[in-house]
């Protein structure tokens, strides 16, 4: 389980970075807090941020749910593409918002596989008793 | 405890619908990434999944605190209740904001008695050693 | 373990509160759902609950991991600075938001120190198997 636990630590890293980069933007564009508008550069580090902070709410308990149920393994390989995709999704968001398709997709799908697996092991383990 | 995983997965998967329906939204409404303003009715959608992820970020640690503590069962049946008050949050903030209170507090109100369940069981095992 | 998720369920508990705060503001400050701009007051009581959500993702995973893998009682330890360092944010944010550094390095540092914890356990542990 401690490989799992691993690349759920290094999500976390992944987007607290994103975090950080939003602190470098709010003083590079001159948007004082509590604004989070008015400059679009600014604004896509922003969303950057809050779209991981959407997403990895549901990767982190879907991590070790399907780990738990399925496969540790596959869990921690699913971890491994979101982790690459969240990179995609960040590069390509900051470049041109319309084209953050790709990393959006590479890193939604692993969160909603992980999902879907846990949910299928919890219901089998119910049913089974 | 897979029964208070099975409504932890339900939950994170209602929460991911009420975000694929602000992509939706998006498109509908013509709302340009990175913008979440400019057109109250996307803002209907954008906020009933943001308040969803100020509240499940709570909901789902709160789950198994109180199964491990007080009860699994409970967990569970709060956990019903709070999917239930979402999902009525959700149909009810769309149509009018103003009338978001009764969801609100049908899932609010399960997570905070998640939430105090927990954290007295927590005291009473530190206390009990 | 006890001591962990008790800190882990007044941090959470301390969330809601400024949660219910905006709620508070709102009111006060005649924003009306689904607006979350238009009044600079208002703002700031949403920025401190938004910041607060985007930290405490990653204080509710690293404070177990960090607790299996090093120490229970350092977990605590540093959970507390977190919950000081929130309070100190959230009263500074209010008063004048360009006073906010304190209260955020007091709660940012904790989470940053027990991610890296938890990191450094479990690279370690998948190491030695």
């Amino acid at each position: 389980m401690s490989l799992v636990y691993l690349v759920m630590g290094l999500a976390l890293v992944q987007y607290l970075y994103f975090g950080i980069r939003v602190g470098g933007a709010r003083t590079r564009y001159g948007i004082k807090a509590p604004a989070t508008t008015g400059n679009e550069s600014f604004e896509r580090y922003f969303r950057v941020q809050q779209n991981t902070l959407e997403l990895i709410v549901a990767l982190v308990p879907a991590l070790p749910l399907f780990a738990y149920y399925v496969s540790v393994r596959w869990a921690a390989g699913l971890g491994v593409v979101y982790l690459i995709g969240r990179f995609v999704y960040a590069v390509g968001y900051v470049n041109d918002p319309a084209k953050r398709g790709l990393g959006y997709g590479l890193s939604f799908v692993p969160v909603a596989l992980l999902l879907i697996g846990g949910i299928v092991g919890a219901v089998r383990a119910v049913l089974t008793g």
